[in-house]
């Protein structure tokens, strides 16, 4: 395991478009798959089809953020996770700076991002091959 | 979107041996990739090399834990995600339920693992190809 630098782990974020956000809903933690993008440093996070109720109660709030590139068979490759301040973006103002992203996926559904400021990000690169670990049923 | 029945959600994170958990270290959030088994219910989570010593923080916490195979490119699949209290199990006796599990990647490194209960386990399988999204990077 070799631990990445900033500009490392913020470049292999901006890799890949799928990650997951970590947020508290009732003081209770929980996770949901998402879709972002890297602009100047902040990630901008648009919620997958049908989750964006739940992802709406993070914004306010200090999240985590997450993007992996892990092989499952033999465990190589990099982990990046960031913590900061999650806020709302939902003026078309706004929003117009994300035309890609913010791209409705259907009739109904309302546009809107989350911006993470990341105030501390961290990130390792798997190596080496260990030894073969089972599939996920004992 | 398709929501899945608890028994669904159950199955397929069985089918998976890689996963992110959540839980907060000074009232933060974090994510961490994690390797899992399902036993009788509850996840048994084997922290993935060098990020054990972090990992051990979620014992005794109320944690989320996730595990989803998503396309990146069309974004297909299926995410599960559950609640439960974490705790460490770390005597031998345990251990030995966990052969495989447990078997140390590292000459140095200590046998332990975290025993997830869940008190709510969802998921959501998505089936339909939305418009392509573009990758990370603006």
């Amino acid at each position: 395991m070799r631990e990445l630098v900033h500009i490392e782990a913020r470049q292999l974020l901006g890799s890949v478009a799928l990650g997951r956000i970590a947020f508290t809903i009732d003081a209770l933690p929980t996770i949901r798959p998402a879709n972002h993008i890297v602009d100047q440093g902040d990630v901008i996070v648009r919620g997958h089809r049908g989750v964006d109720v739940v992802l709406q109660a993070a914004a306010g709030k200090v999240v985590a953020y997450s993007a992996d590139v892990i092989d499952p068979h033999t465990y190589v490759g990099w982990s990046v996770t960031l913590t900061g301040m999650a806020q709302m973006v939902d003026s078309p103002a706004e929003l117009a700076r994300y035309p890609s992203i913010v791209r409705p996926w259907g009739a109904h559904e309302q546009a809107y991002v989350i911006r993470i400021h990341p105030q501390v990000i961290t990130g390792f690169e798997l190596l080496e091959r260990p030894e073969e670990l089972p599939t996920g049923a004992l």
